[in-house]
């Protein structure tokens, strides 16, 4: 597809400075760009570089307007931009424009296998080897991957798309326009023992998976289902790959939560939080609207982050306090030394001792790397 | 199902207060109880609210009897009570009374490839699109769902309950009753190369994996089979998702293990040990009877953790001394006071210097949830 | 099989020591010899185990030579060494040698479903299942294990193994000789959104993945497609189980990553790298070639970690420096009780406050591993 700047600029409600009848008939990066094709950029960093590039357009904020060299306004340019308030959202516009979101499978499959009770709405498509068991509900354009389990009585709000290899135990619920990648697992047991004379008997998960609209769930990722009540995910959040949620997990909407963090049984966290990735939450802790838990962080069991708190570390604390502290961690040489010079100074009689070189266990391989 | 709660008491072996002919259709928790059903409770804290509750029973721990109010003891009361001497037990008991466990699949579906040298036993479940290669043994009464892939010379005990979506690599061993969730892979490689020549050369990895009988396996997690001898793990453990258990690692009996931990290569976890999640535990390393790892705690390589010992931490030491360490590496900033006071009272003539704020890397969003 | 030791040296390139007549019919661990078989050993600590075990051969490093008793030099001994310069990498070649490879499938099964725009090499082998898209290019003597997704214009060098259940989303490529396990999941989209009026808008990835030749990826690891352009691996990298690598991600040749490790966004590691497990890299980080990152690390966003250096520690920093301060935050309580008695001394009226035993949150369990 080739069309003019002026017609992007329509199409992201941009406002277009030089050359609006120039063509674009693609999208590039800024760190690999092609002629002929729309780049973006929203830091004064990087606009030089946008600006002197190959690609033959560039979208970018209006805030920069007044950094704009004044060679690069005239209509004389070859280069076009496009303004906008938003440029990595008018930036997303444009990619969907020029790529089209390929399906994942078109039409029934005759190797899928349906049960006769499955409602299927208009426009499905079901992939090869999917299973569709019992009483499921699959809302009008859903597009099922191949080798997808879905369970019996689970529904599929319209426009879902289930990549590939995802797995989805009985009667979970998922919203319209839900995105699930390939090899997620949703509606497993909750991890719940209960220990008898040594041993651990099987506390039954009879609760379920609940998911609002627009929910995009990443490959891998592992979602129990509640064990009495239901596991819930709110309208709008993101979740990365391989993160695990486990049984009776409350995720309000809008939160984003990335690679590799784990939250432990019957944790809330509230609308608009953006949790980092490989963070751990033990057991019945909350996270209150609009909270941030930095990559790597350790929320204890039980805990409570406050509205709107930026916290970090384990156990995670408030980020300005963590900055300090751990300032401090690193200058602890330099503190063991003052306190050592102290002592020193008050009995200066007897030897200042040396700080031991400590003997670590700590080997100069990574414990998980070894060859065998 | 509709029983009294004289029945359901026989049932979990309890003694009945109140009203043993009301009748129970179910189960519900504290949190959202339902009327007519059962709920549970084991603490005093808790006590109040299921007693007040809209749930027609309580199943609760004898050792409350003496605070429950006498007007919750006579006969007339509305709410008839269930003491037992485990309530979470009797509970779960009550689960599973109430919700029949559902079938993985029912039959041998048509679509299964199943070997002509594999041996079924009676009442084997196998769903669709599942593979099983030659010479694979599947106990009487196993149910393997669908799509899931079983290795040439795997061998499954009988009853065990295999979800869909699971890979068996050739010629690992489960016992009776496993439970392996969706997405677990079993008897995939060991990560053994040789470093050779600036390249690495594969170790090839021709040992197996044996599994012990009622062992459960989380959704997506990942076992290795030993590189020469096999990888072990023990009757009763419970491992949850996404864990990673490396080759040669030998796991003992009734052994917890949460979600996301990893284990590195030849690692032992002797029974009853309970690990969190998250924890990370270098190669052959021993974690010796009863111990916890709490969560997200390290083991480094080598490293023995004792009979019974609870360890906390990065790199993981014992709990008690880990929580005074952990408190004052939250009081640096007062202990850096202090020390800078010291200082300034022994040097009056020079300026104390004030704590410098550090100049952290650390932005305010967490790293892995960047968008682009 | 059996053969002579002689043999056996000829294959390793090794010198034989003792009956080199003598034939060995297997290989075994050091820790579970069986007779008959040959077993290896590279330092002294163990070479008397290896040489008093009751195998039959022992592969052993040059170097080690001296050590050797002089009774077991002889050729009237019962044990035959084999004298070698690196005694794992031929004993690697030992057990290639005693276990062939075990094909993943055979043939092209009749109910893959392989579109009829699919170009296969010569000798492919398809399994039970295996779904292959419109476009996808497979090179000759690929095995595609049962129930593996490949997408539209995937492309497979040639002799690539992919196990079964591996997810391979559109237009990924991969060189020659990959090896894929079970549940990997290579091109699921990165994990784009962008903010806009409190909801999140997906960024579209409309990248690829590149791959090069004789990489391995570990079970139900995820490896993003490029937002715009690709993510790349390259030659012979090493990648262990549920590692999560992110859109836009640079790794180099001979790149060693252990299990759990994430790297998120346009992060680079180059060449000749080894990075330990459960280890966590922010966004647009740079690894140098050869560092060494410990396992649980955390590289914070940005940051740059020289060429060769070993960090460790979250954040990592230099191990010398990391070794040094752990010692000192484990002896944080005699550097508290230093600073308060000299408080106390320069005060001498006031009484010395006594250590307070901080009121932690963590109780004894394992957050994770709670029971429901």
């Amino acid at each position: 597809m080739r069309i003019t700047v002026r017609e992007l600029a329509d199409r992201v409600r941009g406002k277009v400075l030089g050359l609006a009848s120039q063509t674009v008939d693609g999208v590039s990066s800024l760190e690999n760009p092609k002629s002929g094709t729309v780049v973006w950029v929203d830091s004064e960093k990087n606009l030089g570089r946008a600006l002197g590039g190959t690609a033959g357009a560039v979208i970018l904020a209006e805030s920069l307007t007044d950094r704009i060299p004044s060679s690069s306004k005239s209509d004389g340019m070859p280069k076009a931009l496009i303004l906008v308030r938003n440029p990595r959202l008018a930036f997303a516009q444009a990619v969907a424009l020029f790529h089209p979101r390929p399906a994942i499978c078109k039409g029934i499959n005759p190797t899928a296998q349906i049960a006769p009770t499955v409602r299927l709405g208009a426009n499905v498509a079901v992939g090869a080897h999917v299973v569709i068991d019992d009483g499921a509900f699959i809302g009008r354009r859903c597009e099922i991957g191949a080798g997808t389990f879905v369970g019996a009585g689970v529904t599929l709000g319209e426009e879902c798309r289930i990549f590939p290899g995802v797995m989805l135990y009985h009667d979970v619920t998922l919203g319209a326009r839900c995105v699930v990648h390939a090899g997620a697992v949703i509606g497993s047991d909750g991890f719940g023992f209960v220990p008898h004379e040594g041993r651990y008997e099987k506390f039954p998960q009879v609760g379920t998976v609940v998911i609002g609209d627009d929910v995009e769930i990443g490959a891998n990722t592992t979602i129990d289902r509640g064990a009495l009540d239901a596991t819930r995910i709110g309208r709008g959040t993101k979740i990365d790959n391989l993160v695990q949620i486990a049984h009776n997990v409350e995720i309000g909407e809008d939160v984003v939560i990335a690679a590799q963090t784990g939250i432990s049984g019957g944790t809330v966290i509230e609308d608009h939080c953006v949790i980092g990735g490989q963070v751990g939450m033990g057991d019945h802790a909350r996270v209150k609207r609009g909270a941030v838990v930095g990559s790597k962080g350790g929320i204890l069991p039980g805990k409570i982050i406050r509205e709107g708190q930026v916290v970090w570390g384990i156990p995670a604390i408030p980020l300005d306090e963590y900055k300090v502290i751990n300032a401090l961690w690193r200058g602890l040489p330099k503190l063991k030394a003052d306190v050592d010079a102290l002592k020193a100074a008050k009995a200066p009689t007897s030897e200042p001792k040396k700080v031991r070189k400590p003997s670590s266990r700590h080997g100069s391989r990574p414990s998980g790397s070894r060859k065998r």
